[in-house]
């Protein structure tokens, strides 16, 4: 047997082996797809072993992150940081080789993929980063960003809406270095993909813009390398639409359950494994492979670092005709930001705004400074005012296959893709992602969301008419349960500002974590208070406060900080000592010392009330035994906003009734 | 100027003058669209304006709701219970006329629109009602079942990933009798729709196995009623595809901002409402109309009054050739249920199961019971186990373009547009509708259940692999925020059993209700308890109780019930008391009146230990002030579920310890 079929199914039988020993897995994918797995890393993907996060790397997304031991089989022979013995500690607590691909967690690995077609998206945002950075800081001779972005996609993903709304961004935007690998088995879960998808996937990527490639690698073809390598070289050469290059293969190939459902997510047992074995030739004892097939591999890591060196010497040459641009890429690249406490007039605002008027200021005095900065909304712009307005000094453009360099960008009406291409622009590095939708439709960005969090992308999230505020557009349009929905996700910042000073905090906050910020931000115009300022980065703090202990305490976020202020002002006239507490942000409240927790929110005051037009369940913890609260417990309507907040009970009254109501209680 | 002409300008007027009187609303699309709305309700839809719930009516959706002004000017036009006055008060506090079309709060309105890409959804939901109904109760000469659905939809209903989704299940599922009516204006927000969607929507439908017609109703084609009547009989006529009409139009059409982004989302303002009159060559005061409108549009309900009388002789003829049949018919379309207290068996559970099991054994014993029954899963039947199995007495089959009798679905991979249809298929009637997949995937599924909750549809949502329980999968498939995500939604259930017994009751719940319910299951086994059953129904029960006063209250749900009655065990070893409660329905609990809920968690006893594999938020409300949390506060992660139960601090002990440190805090 030639070197090739045996690392191919080196490939094959190191996953099912693994799969097996974990009893838990998916076998179908790897042993199917492993002739893909192999072409790419063996002939085109670009990488270097010993530098696995070189920048100018090819990319590569397993968007069908189930087949996952595909990766991992891939990694191990490829020399990049995988042991056998991580191989045989597949999906254990800890290890390198976790169920589904987790991205920081192993090297390598260029994106958490496993909720379907998000990686496909991700993909099309990393093949737009590569676009941008190219247009941005190559020159003529130095094409110091050039890399292809390659997926690895299934029926699944190719199913879920998310694929279809990225594949119309991709097109439209003729993402020329996006190369997507179909693995056309015909088979899901549920049996044949006939009998709920029946759709010609070729004719509808033509449709969107894409060249459409086929290869059989079923049957006699099943290590057909070269018909694969003759498509990849074609999608290569077309520069001007993205590529699907549509594999038809085998699932669970060389397994006596190929070509059935019954390979996609069971291990195949002792037995069956055996057997594949003896279908494929292959006579190693578990784990093992033949050094020949190390030998063959390494080739393809030795090519890589050899590109990497020259293309080091080629920077080094660049850096000195160009030394502006290289230092700003280089910058970039590495995530700098600028001192924010230096920058000038950032937390300047005179008069009552709405807070989407005023991220829009801090938005703009921003990106003058992070020329990373970046992104759009999903056709929302003129009213998320998520746009980078040109000045005399800075024109940013938009972003189009006529404008690469462009950084405003057009998602479209796509809130998922939009989130998980802004995810895909963050991991490619380079870029300091944000979008923007209104705040109800976070529900549609919400899978993506998570994996922002999960991930620990510091995509910034600008979510604008934030509740009932919203007013005529009625209960589809007013956020409810979306602040919890967001702010119960591990790893998150929600901030819901209540004015321009704040704003600016929770921008700051944005750009500096390591974690996604939705900033919250309301239609409606709303008051500056003298009080707010950089104490809102601690999450929550005093905004007003009375003389000495409080009888009550008066804390909410955003729009209902205005109803805390004037409830104050009301029980400081009958004699009673209030204190406003503003929590921008819940979490970063909690990341406090428990002296700064106890010093705003000091345990033996009972009495207290939470405002926020939203679900209570933010607030229990809170509130206490003794507190009450004032929040939404049904759907909005449709009115004005002014008739809208009374009719719910926002208002004065029914605070300062609530804070006597406390206080009783309390007694 | 002839009759029709005024009929469509006058559409376009009211619903101008609507949107400025309300200063606030979407004129482009009811002005732009007037021609496909005349065309549509004048000689085409079926519909009587006497009995606008009539059954056999033909469904009309408007998916993009922003043009909600459309839907109610023809109501008003077409005597379908809609006056001037209520146009007068458009997007006021419980007016008729809100600002998205709201089902259940206006009569003729089909579905609540709004969020985008949904109604189509919705629409497909409904197609497929109507022919799974006709294929079950029509018989030769009798077409008890027979109507066409229509749907209007934009460029951003397009955009949207569930429009594909649901039209590539259309599309498979051959259903002939959806029309799909695009408002092809080329605008979106942000400016012309090439500068994020340019591919081809012809193509891509036709990829999706439809039929693509096209319609000109630009410029002087404006009113051509006849190419629109035209293409609506082809589309009608073939039935073995969903048709899609692109209707090429002029957003706006007659106002001075006609073919620009400014007319799609703000009033014209007084001059360019003056303006548009004078073009369109309008010369009646505000909110006038003349009436040989009404005497022309009258017609139309006319025909549909004579229709249902003709419907209605037909069903009694049927009546007395079919009794049994109809007598199913009228029951299911009135959504009569079986008595579940009579169901043999139904809470009979004797090993130790799964929930996802027990679910499966209670759906399979509902299933006999309940012809209406309908639903399955996002592909991932055989773990959801979400199948109707047939057996000797009833075959349910599966649901496909060859049997539309089946009960059995396949939704594919598309978890969006799943709920979506699922709703539809509630909204047409006739339909008990439930679907499946993992339960963090009800991330995928948010925007459409929390349509389900604001419509108040009893959808029922099987959502398997509720925890870190799920094991190997990993983070990317552990639902750690998805229970408060649900639970924080106004109008839902959220039912998360800890047995047999439980799971029963939840599908009795579920079943019952007037709201959606999502069923939350575990993948792992779980005992059977003998204190559960259907005081379940409460939504929190005492499982396990103490004698005399408990010294603290262990509290939760699901999988967790087992730590707290093996914890309960354990503190009784210490001498102390300690209640159980179940807690499988915290909305349900909620309902219940105070002295239950006093009885079941004393105010007095203030030790209290909440014990749930997920996020925190949920449980501050029942722990108070001296309670304690056994909660998730981090992503999950991979490995066997055996050995992260206990990393994450999920045993016995550790509610042990919690329990003694909450009674310390409570002393």
């Amino acid at each position: 047997m030639d070197v090739q079929k045996t690392t191919i199914n080196a490939i094959r039988i190191l996953s099912a082996e693994a799969i097996d020993k974990a009893k838990s897995g998916h076998p179908g994918l790897p042993m199917g797809c492993a002739p893909i797995g192999y072409t790419l890393f063996q002939h085109f993907l670009k990488f270097n072993p010993a530098d696995l996060a070189w920048e100018n790397r090819d990319r590569f997304v397993l968007s069908a992150g189930h087949g996952s031991m595909l990766n991992y089989s891939l990694f191990h022979l490829y020399g990049m940081g995988i042991s056998m013995d991580d191989l045989k500690e597949f999906r254990q607590l800890g290890s390198k080789t976790p169920g589904h691909p987790e991205y920081g967690h192993t090297a390598g690995v260029e994106t958490t993929t496993g909720p379907l077609g998000q990686g496909i998206a991700n993909a099309v945002g990393m093949a737009l980063a590569e676009a941008h950075l190219a247009a941005k800081y190559n020159k003529p001779g130095y094409d110091i960003v050039n890399h292809y972005t390659y997926a690895l996609c299934g029926d699944g993903c190719l199913e879920e809406g998310i694929s279809y709304e990225a594949a119309s961004f991709a097109g439209t935007h003729k993402l020329g270095k996006l190369i997507l690998l179909y693995d056309d088995n015909e088979i899901t879960i549920e049996g044949d993909t006939d009998v709920t998808f029946k759709e010609h996937v070729g004719a509808r990527f033509a449709a969107q813009n894409w060249q459409v490639l086929r290869v059989d690698l079923t049957g006699d073809n099943v290590d057909n390398v070269a018909a694969l390598s003759e498509a990849i070289e074609k999608a290569k050469a077309r520069t001007d639409k993205p590529s699907i290059i549509i594999c038809k293969t085998n699932i669970g190939f060389g397994s006596p359950l190929q070509d059935t459902a019954k390979c996609h997510g069971a291990p195949l047992g002792v037995d069956n494994l055996q057997k594949s074995k003896e279908k494929l030739g292959w006579n190693y004892p578990p784990f093992e492979c033949p050094e020949e097939v190390y030998e063959h591999c390494k080739v393809a890591g030795e090519a890589g670092a050899l590109a990497q060196a020259e293309w080091e010497k080629m920077f080094a040459e660049y850096a000195e005709t160009y030394p502006e641009l290289a230092k700003e890429y280089k910058s970039v690249m590495a995530g700098e930001k600028p001192n924010f406490d230096e920058i000038e007039g950032l937390y300047d605002f005179a008069k009552p705004m709405a807070t989407r008027q005023t991220s829009a200021q801090v938005l703009n005095q921003l990106a003058a400074y992070m020329p990373q900065l970046m992104g759009g909304s999903a056709d929302l712009g003129p009213s998320n005012l998520s746009e980078m307005k040109d000045t005399e000094n800075v024109k940013y453009g938009h972003l189009s296959a006529e404008n690469f360099a462009g950084r405003n960008m057009h998602y479209g009406i796509r809130e998922h893709a939009m989130a998980a291409i802004a995810n895909g622009m963050q991991l490619h590095g380079g870029m300091q992602a944000y979008c923007a939708t209104f705040f109800v439709f976070s529900d549609y960005c919400k899978p993506a969301i998570r994996l922002s969090a999960l991930m620990g992308l510091p995509v910034t999230y600008i979510m604008t008419h934030d509740s009932i505020g919203v007013g005529e557009d009625g209960p589809t349009h007013q956020p409810v349960e979306q602040l919890i929905m967001l702010r119960s996700i591990p790893g998150i910042k929600v901030f819901r500002p209540a004015d321009g000073k704040e704003t600016a905090a929770a921008w700051v906050s944005a750009m500096s974590g390591k974690e996604p910020t939705v900033l919250v931000l309301s239609r409606q115009t709303l008051p500056q208070y003298e009080g707010s300022g950089k104490a809102a980065l601690c999450g929550g703090y005093v905004l007003e406060d009375c003389e000495g202990t409080p009888d009550v305490i008066l804390m909410g976020t955003g729009s209902e900080i205005e109803l805390c202020v004037k409830a104050k002002a009301a029980l400081t006239e009958k004699g009673v000592k209030a204190r406003v507490v503003s929590m921008p942000c819940i979490e970063e409240f909690e990341k406090q010392s428990a002296e700064y927790k106890e010093s705003v929110l000091p345990a033996s005051v009972k009495a207290r009330v939470c405002v926020e037009a939203a679900s209570p369940y933010s607030w229990y913890k809170y509130a206490g035994d003794c507190g009450e609260l004032v929040c939404m417990t049904t759907f909005g309507a449709s009115a004005p906003a002014g008739v809208l907040f009374p009719h719910f009970g926002f208002t004065v009254e029914n605070v300062v009734e609530k804070a006597l109501a406390s206080m009783e209680k309390a007694k």
